[in-house]
């Protein structure tokens, strides 16, 4: 009987919900720091906006990481985080916003923008829209479709939770 | 010089962003499983809806599991994931969506509400009107405030990123 209730519940789901099944695509932007071009992930449940230390190395931002925010980052695994860039310029569409980043010393994630951006400046990841907004200075960017995506995604999409 | 570079960057930052040195407090809505009620995380960069078997079983959804869809999940360590749940009322301000579930047998939090569920019912995280809205339905919930957040939550948010 107890089979027959999830048969019965799987097949409503897919008479219903056919796409509950297939894969669903993550959500990056297109931004720049420092001058250099970074495609972020979007992520409502990141405390903090992190960015990899091979990225910044790439923006050139190495010299103002202040190492007396360093420490473990739990939550993805455990993690070393090399410090931390108090402010520095992140321009998305033309707009330009102050953002600190926690430094990661193995991200395979080039950047990663947090709950802190995303309150600070009163961003709306709009998933009817499609498009991420940025309360502050009125202005929008559209989520990066699939080919747009950056190569680590897409290895381990189909793995991660 | 380096060090002067690093002082005067926290110092701007002190000044035009002092909230960035502040802890962030994390993304909650009420809703119900099954009529009973959860509080559930909201995670723009998980791709799965998830519920840990605790709260599946307070539920009393634990006999809709799927084992054919069992598996480990990766990307906040490594979980045993018991199996899915295909389809089940989720109600939000008294409107009810279809949800899918994966149920995972060590998660602390009850129920993270994953880009799965954001995107089909085409959400809106608001954070300039601090309110989560259902696009299909056009309803909108308000995010919890600290006093009302799950336990577990208080007692990580300092360390997690």
């Amino acid at each position: 009987i107890k089979k027959q209730n999830i048969d019965a519940n799987m097949e409503a789901a897919m008479e219903y919900n056919p796409e509950s099944f297939g894969t669903v695509q993550m959500l990056y932007i297109n931004c720049s720091v420092n001058g250099h071009p970074v495609k972020a992930f979007i992520d409502s449940g990141a405390q903090t906006t992190i960015m990899s230390e091979v990225c910044a190395k790439r923006c050139n931002i190495m010299r103002l990481v202040d190492q007396r925010w360093a420490g473990i980052a739990k939550g993805i695994g455990t993690q070393k985080i090399l410090g931390r860039v108090h402010m520095v310029q992140l321009e998305i569409e033309k707009v330009f916003l102050a953002s600190s980043f926690s430094i990661l010393q193995e991200q395979a994630m080039d950047m990663l923008l947090g709950l802190d951006m995303l309150k600070r400046h009163q961003m709306v990841i709009d998933l009817q829209r499609n498009v991420l907004q940025i309360g502050t200075t009125n202005t929008s960017t559209r989520f990066l479709c699939d080919a747009e995506l950056p190569e680590c995604t897409r290895l381990t999409q189909g793995s991660d939770l």
